[in-house]
């Protein structure tokens, strides 16, 4: 035994988070031996909380204290847009533009043969039955620029195809501030290919 | 208001952890709430049971949940041999040997005249008053092979030095598995100072 038991739990406990090894866990738990009672008491509570008083939205499948989420149930966003995005993470990411003003629908994955995640694991059923009620005009697949979210997109955007509503893949291209040079082959093929006329 | 509340605090809590920036506070939240709810309970039961029920040894400083700790009353330890460290981390580096059988005495710290620490600021004086007791015979410093270890070292001895007790001090020198061609200077010089007959 070489830690008291109480700082051992807790260095297992750190350890169960990803990237956290055993040395990083130790001084993590011993760290959090200095912090003051009050604030290792709020970590503690938060920790309940977010596991306890999170859900997932019923419409849109976004991360949520209450249900439906802020998003599907602000007035003054365009209903007749949807985002198809594969992660709650993804939500956040394009709030964070503050440009997108329509609604979101977390498909909570991607298709991939590899592990065996096929249509009917990821929330596709769930957006069909969203575009029933004809508000919806257009359906942008943002699923992520890989394999994965490109096989997604399009198996969605076959799907969709009958229902007549305009769908959209957001575009590949090169990241602002990168460097030509550095582009990947694939990258680069697909910015020259996706060129617009100024 | 990106995040729900829930995980907005949950991120909080993260970041003020040493070495957990904005992004892997994220990454940490979103793992929790993937996490089984049990898992996560132990977590917070954990981090609230660590600070609460964790204290310092009132004879040797170390951390622990009874007081005496368990190396102080273990019977089978040598009593006449007392070895200093700064740190408890120090303590559980040593008892990782599994080679030394004797007591401890945890600075809390190292003199430090830079950051404001002097003698009176660590337990040297909780030091003095465990020698005055005769069993102890020997005092090894192991205070960090750095300047704020190596004064505070040097302080000690000079102040123990009236009282008779043989001191002594973890040799420095190459590390074992190391590279005479890495090695630096101080060190290399340390490690021809202590070289030994075979």
């Amino acid at each position: 035994m070489y830690y008291p038991e109480p700082i051992s739990k807790l260095i297992d406990s750190f350890m169960k988070l990803p990237g956290i090894g055993p040395k990083t866990a130790v001084r993590l738990a011993f760290f959090v031996l200095n912090m003051k009672e009050d604030i290792v008491l709020d970590f503690a509570k938060a920790l309940v909380n977010a596991k306890r008083n999170l859900t997932y939205c019923s419409s849109c499948g976004h991360i949520t204290d209450k249900d439906p989420c802020y998003i599907c149930e602000d007035d003054k966003r365009d209903r007749s847009i949807i985002c198809v995005v594969q992660d709650p993470k993804d939500v956040i990411a394009m709030e964070k533009m503050k440009e997108y003003n329509g609604l979101y629908h977390v498909l909570h994955g991607a298709i991939s043969p590899m592990e065996g995640i096929g249509p009917e694991d990821i929330k596709i059923a769930e957006l069909l039955r969203r575009l029933q009620d004809e508000t919806v005009q257009e359906v942008i697949l943002a699923t992520n620029p890989n394999i994965e979210g490109e096989a997604t997109a399009m198996y969605i955007s076959r799907l969709l195809k009958p229902t007549g509503v305009k769908i959209t893949r957001i575009a590949h291209g090169l990241p602002v501030g990168g460097d030509l040079e550095y582009a990947d082959e694939v990258t680069l093929s697909k910015a020259l290919e996706g060129r617009r006329e100024l």
